[in-house]
């Protein structure tokens, strides 16, 4: 019934935006026969069913999660010990278990304790989504050309490995290996301060008195609307992304602070050299990704 | 030849993404019989009159500028005093002079001195455009759906207006009245806080060792490409901008960092309800905007 990178059954834990478009992306490469959510919201499991994303949907990991040969969980960051308790005791030899959470040592701390023996543990982000949450919002294609990032803990069965990544590549994503602590310190960069700053300068507009907030709703063509697509993302999520990669965020605010008061200190005093030699260096950056067809 | 909108003679001084977009708006809708470019850079004239944007271009504003009957000002907002001494002394009385400039009191206090009796001097600003720069990044349709604001001085010819207004309305965009001083503080917010950020967390990233930069590069999608897109704007535009509209700048700085540091101190102590609740709020935001129909 399976090959190298198919699975019988696929349980996954917490049926919101990336495991339901997971769902959809098992099903279009046939890597999955029957897939089962592990879900408490019965909105959601509701949805899930009648959207044909799963073939169950329950709120009962003894039903769940026995006899799956991988199980996913696309649960918060905060959710995962939590989650980890529930089906740690159904887990069985030989099952892989992965994640989607944004943040990969507290996954290893929280959920690692509650994989038994013999079941693979190997903790992954896909760098892929949309602001959107919930089954409804499952994107077709939504990981084809993007990144996953699998961090294995030491020990890890290279087969195993080997197994979950073929399963990434054939939904058409390319797999980076990297060690938790690593990830945390990237993403940081690259995600969490990113969002981080969208819900400030979002949030500064918001309290705005009111005129004025319904013309920057108005003229928010000009720049704003950009910072407002991500300032919509999963206040859940990522209340507990910030709370779990502490260290490295504030490290990253910090930098992130000299460097706008170094811009406002030649705003203020009138330096345009300075200001026109920044924004030249970061056309450069962009100009990099573009080449790196990740834009 | 003219009607109520239309213009026989338009006058494009300065002919980069701004100007070049709307030449070829001009063309598609029957408002300009000629169009003549006033351009120091051979390149820009050599590439406007490869592309048909213009039917001239030239450095010499003794040959662009007399007998057309609408003058637009597209360059840096830095060079407006210098356009404005070329310019002012082949104005003839009649003459509509508006501007696309993202600083609209600057431009006041900068051009206005230069615009001879009897011309009619009516500062604007497009909310359109992209990150591209120059003649050859022209947009087809780049002004249509979107907001035009005009800033006009006490004493404006109400017919004037009407007529320069009447132009953006055929073009396809929605034109807003505003005072010079209102727009610099409303656009502080929408447009040139958002740039600065862009410019800084681009710049934080790029200042990264070497490892680090490639994979920020790599892994850019979960939100850092975002902010890349408007922080590859024009860096000579941006810096004038910044410096031209200081003080409106400065104080939504002041206001960002203090929120910026509210969240911060959040994520130090570990204050999860506060950082629930803030990012709850930005969501509104988002829809708003969605609503409005400028998504």
């Amino acid at each position: 019934m399976t090959d190298e990178s198919s699975f019988d059954t696929v349980c996954l834990v917490g049926i919101g935006h990336i495991c339901a478009s997971l769902a959809v992306a098992l099903r279009r490469n046939g890597l999955a026969r029957r897939l089962v959510a592990l879900e408490i919201d019965p909105e959601a499991r509701r949805v899930a069913l009648e959207m044909g994303l799963v073939d169950e949907a329950t709120d009962d990991p003894a039903r769940a999660v026995p006899g799956a040969g991988l199980v996913v969980v696309g649960v918060p960051v905060g959710a995962m010990e939590q989650v980890g308790a529930v089906i740690g005791p159904h887990l069985t030899a030989g099952t892989i278990v992965t994640d989607t959470g944004s943040v990969k040592q507290a996954v290893v701390r929280d959920l690692g304790p509650h994989i038994p023996d013999g079941v693979h543990f190997i903790p992954g982000h896909p760098i892929a989504g949309t602001e959107h949450s919930g089954p409804s919002s499952a994107v077709d294609g939504l990981f084809v050309g993007r990144w996953q990032i699998l961090t294995p803990v030491p020990g890890t069965d290279e087969a195993a490995l080997e197994r979950l990544s073929e399963m990434w590549r054939r939904i058409g994503s390319d797999v980076e290996i990297m060690d938790p602590q690593h990830h945390d310190k990237v993403l940081a960069i690259t995600s969490h301060l990113p969002h981080l700053i969208a819900y400030t300068i979002v949030g500064t507009a918001s309290d705005l008195e009111g005129h004025l907030q319904h013309e920057v709703i108005k003229f928010s063509a000009s720049g704003f609307r950009d910072f407002t697509r991500i300032a919509a993302s999963d206040p859940v999520m990522w209340r507990d992304v910030f709370l779990s990669n502490r260290e490295a965020v504030l490290e990253v605010i910090q930098r992130f602070t000299e460097d706008l008061t170094a811009l406002q200190r030649a705003i203020r005093w009138g330096e345009g050299e300075t200001l026109q030699q920044k924004f030249t260096e970061t056309r450069a950056i962009r100009r990099a990704i573009i080449d790196a067809r990740q834009a």
